[in-house]
C-alpha cells in the first residue's frame, strides 16, 4: 500500500495520490501558515478510523442478519499537549437506520472498534476510544 | 477536530467531509465488495503520515536555515497477520530539491518523524518508522 505526495503550493498544500489514481488535498493548519484548502493531516487519520468503522460494522451486521440501510459516521479527536499534539482520544457517534437490534448493534460496535478496524488498531493503545450510536 | 461520513453508494463508497467542507472519497477494498473508487481507510493513514511529515521536515529545514525549495513524500504500509492488518511497519521515502545540508536534513527527519509528526506519534508504538531521503 503506497501514497505519493507532492506539493502544490508553497507552503504547505499537497496533491495526495494513492496507487489508484484517486486524489485529494492536504494541507497545514492556518496556524502554522496553511491556507486552510484540503485536509489537515490528522483529519485524514479521523478520516480513515471512520471509514473502517463504518465499513466494518456494515460487515458485522450484515453476518448478524441486521438489516442497516444506511449509516453516518460523526469522528472526533481530541489531541494533547505534547510538541506532537498526538491524539489523546477519538470518539465516533455512529447513526444507524435500518430494522437493527440495539443489542446486536452495541456488540458490533464494540467487534468492530475492539478487533477489525484496521486503522483503530494501528493507532496508539494509550488513546481513549469511545463511542455512541442512533438508531432512526 | 471533527469528520463527517455519509454513505454514497452502497455497498461502502463514503463521502467525508472536514469542518471546512473539504470532501474526499473512501472505500473499502474491492476484495470485500468496494468499488475501488477513492481512498481506502489505512490509505488515509498513510496519507496523514505523509502530510504531517512533509509539513514537519519543510518547518524544521527552515529552522535550521536549510534552502528546500521543493519536497515529495513516498509512503508505504505493510500490514500484519492480525484479523484487523493493522499495519506493522510505514516507511517514508523523502525527495527534497534545495541547497540542503545531507546531515540536516537527517537530522530534520529524525526529529520530525520521532518528535514533531502528529499522526506517527499518535500511531501503535509497535509500528517500525523507517525513511530514506534523496536530495535532487
Amino acid at each position: 500500500m503506497e501514497i505519493k505526495l507532492t506539493r502544490l503550493e508553497e507552503p504547505f498544500l499537497f496533491n495526495v495520490e494513492n496507487s489508484n489514481g484517486a486524489v485529494l488535498l492536504s494541507n497545514a493548519n492556518q496556524d502554522i501558515g496553511g491556507s486552510g484548502k484540503g485536509f489537515r493531516p490528522m483529519e485524514l487519520v479521523l478520516a480513515g478510523a471512520g471509514g473502517c468503522a463504518a465499513i466494518d460494522l456494515l460487515l458485522i451486521l450484515k453476518k448478524q442478519r441486521q438489516n442497516a440501510s444506511d449509516v453516518q459516521v460523526l469522528v472526533t479527536g481530541k489531541r494533547d499537549d505534547s510538541p506532537a499534539k498526538a491524539f489523546n482520544a477519538i470518539s465516533f457517534h455512529f447513526s444507524i437506520q435500518g430494522e437493527v437490534d440495539e443489542n446486536k448493534l452495541g456488540r458490533a460496535i464494540s467487534l468492530a472498534l475492539e478487533k477489525y478496524c484496521s486503522v483503530v488498531q494501528s493507532l496508539d493503545k494509550n488513546i481513549i476510544i469511545e463511542s455512541t450510536y442512533k438508531i432512526n
